[in-house]
């Protein structure tokens, strides 16, 4: 079970077991019926491969359709088997890319990969419109956005009319240059720190880490501009990365997400906002877009 | 420099030079007048010592006044020179402490260290007037409070009349058992994920890490429940460490923090809702309190 925030207990020990009557977030998940978790599509999963063990992407066509069937086309290419992490700047993103194409120059027998037959331009996917989608509204104000809550899974900020996937911990998205349309999905970047909302408009999230997020947050930190190694040998190669549904039957992970429309997901929602277990004193009565837990468990 | 979140640039390439013109988080600090920055005070500074190198809190005594006095009292009494990180949780916690008194039980030689003169329980301590507090106050709506801000560089939540510190990315709290009281400041945790603020009012936050975040929140996360290291040859560990004014001048880093009640401080606050720089289409409009990033920097 891998889960955004499971548990809060803060001390050393293990914690009083709970009573029954109180509730509990891992309760409310064990309790949860089938019918309440979806398999995530191995269709639109993208497997990486990170320290020997894989990162797994759900991607969201629903919300940047052009993007992710260009990443799709990437990964299916073989595009990404030498791409490597290039940058992990703390308390922001980890990026990865085609290290040939990065900054330090690679040296002069080493050239860029092409893209093959995938665009090199794609037009931003910030937003769309909300009708057509499940949405769990939240009910708390949010710093930057009158409508935030979550869709397929996804947190989404917007308005009313339209949404668009918002930067929260573990998001992936399409890195660019200053050009709006310079992004293509060759180079990626997952959020590892305190949501970046002033991204939001700006670049187009494409999925979600469901799993093996530690693999990323946990690499050494980059000690040049905006936190790119500077030395080449620093670089962890992410490959080989494959689309879901290329991965022999065998070496998948079946895995399950809680639907962000079940009746489960509003429990977790109400858990979240209080009361909860006795261990707290306090009640937060509200919770913020990014502090929702997405809990995604392998299938037993 | 050691920034939140100093730059935007998603792209491989560091991007092009911004012309005069544009805002840069970075001209606001390169143009900041010295009096706009405040010496870290050693006095109420820990020096932790992790992978070699030092990581520095800066104690809040205006807010947390009694498990300051207890924490500095074990510091300087040795108490921390043997604790460990005994438990990584992704996107929540890195926690140290005394391992001889964790789960997994230590062998029957070890015993946990006495907290000597240290007190070993205290009331907790989340919040207190605002009156007697400078406060540049966020002007965008939080789900969790009425009234958010920075004061003495600290992001602080509550209302218009009391105020307490905020679980923001790399805080520092005590860590407790279910009695609200069992938290003595031997057992220490920081925020290295999304700001995790259902726990603001239940647990006793009592400063920030200024300097060598990333020596904390790149650490291996732990497999074991809520991320508590399973075998304790996995501890790292945290000491020697020393308050601040106790380290020889010579081994001290002078660090200087942007004063959050300065006219540069307005100015970053002011860049951070945008206009931002041109790499930008939409600009946020907004910020979120735990996305105000705190500028400290080495004197030169």
């Amino acid at each position: 079970m891998r889960l955004g925030r499971l548990a809060v207990a803060l001390c050393g020990l293990a914690g009083p077991a709970q009573a029954a009557s109180e509730p509990s977030l891992q309760a409310i998940l064990d309790h949860a019926p089938a019918a309440d978790w979806r398999r995530i599509d191995p269709a639109r999963s993208l497997y990486l491969t990170v320290d020997g063990g894989p990162v797994v992407i759900e991607l969201a066509p629903d919300f940047a359709p052009r993007a992710v069937a260009n990443i799709l086309r990437l990964a299916r290419s073989g595009y990404f088997d030498t791409a490597a992490v290039v940058r992990v700047q703390d308390n922001y993103v980890v990026q990865w890319a085609d290290p040939a194409a990065e900054d330090p120059h690679p040296s002069k027998d080493e050239h860029p990969r092409p893209l093959g037959d995938a665009a090199v331009t794609l037009p931003m996917e910030v937003d769309r419109p909300a009708s057509g989608l499940e949405i769990t509204d939240l009910p708390d104000a949010d710093p930057y956005a009158s409508r935030v809550g979550l869709s397929d899974g996804f947190p989404i900020a917007g308005t009313a009319g339209r949404v668009g996937l918002a930067h929260c911990y573990g998001m992936v998205g399409v890195g660019r240059d200053t050009a709006p349309d310079s992004g293509n999905g060759s180079e990626l970047y997952a959020v590892i720190g305190q949501s970046p909302r002033a991204l939001d408009g700006n670049v187009t999230l494409v999925g979600r880490v469901v799993w093996g997020m530690e693999r990323l947050s946990s690499l050494k930190r980059g000690t040049g501009p905006l936190g790119f190694y500077t030395d080449r040998s620093m670089d962890v190669p992410v490959g080989p990365v494959r689309i879901g549904s290329d991965v022999p039957v065998a070496a998948r992970l079946d895995l399950r997400a809680l639907r962000t429309d079940s009746a489960s997901y509003r429990a977790v929602l109400a858990y979240e906002r209080g009361p909860r277990s006795a261990w707290f004193v306090h009640m937060p009565g509200h919770v913020g877009l990014c502090e929702m837990p997405l809990p995604v468990r392998k299938a037993s």
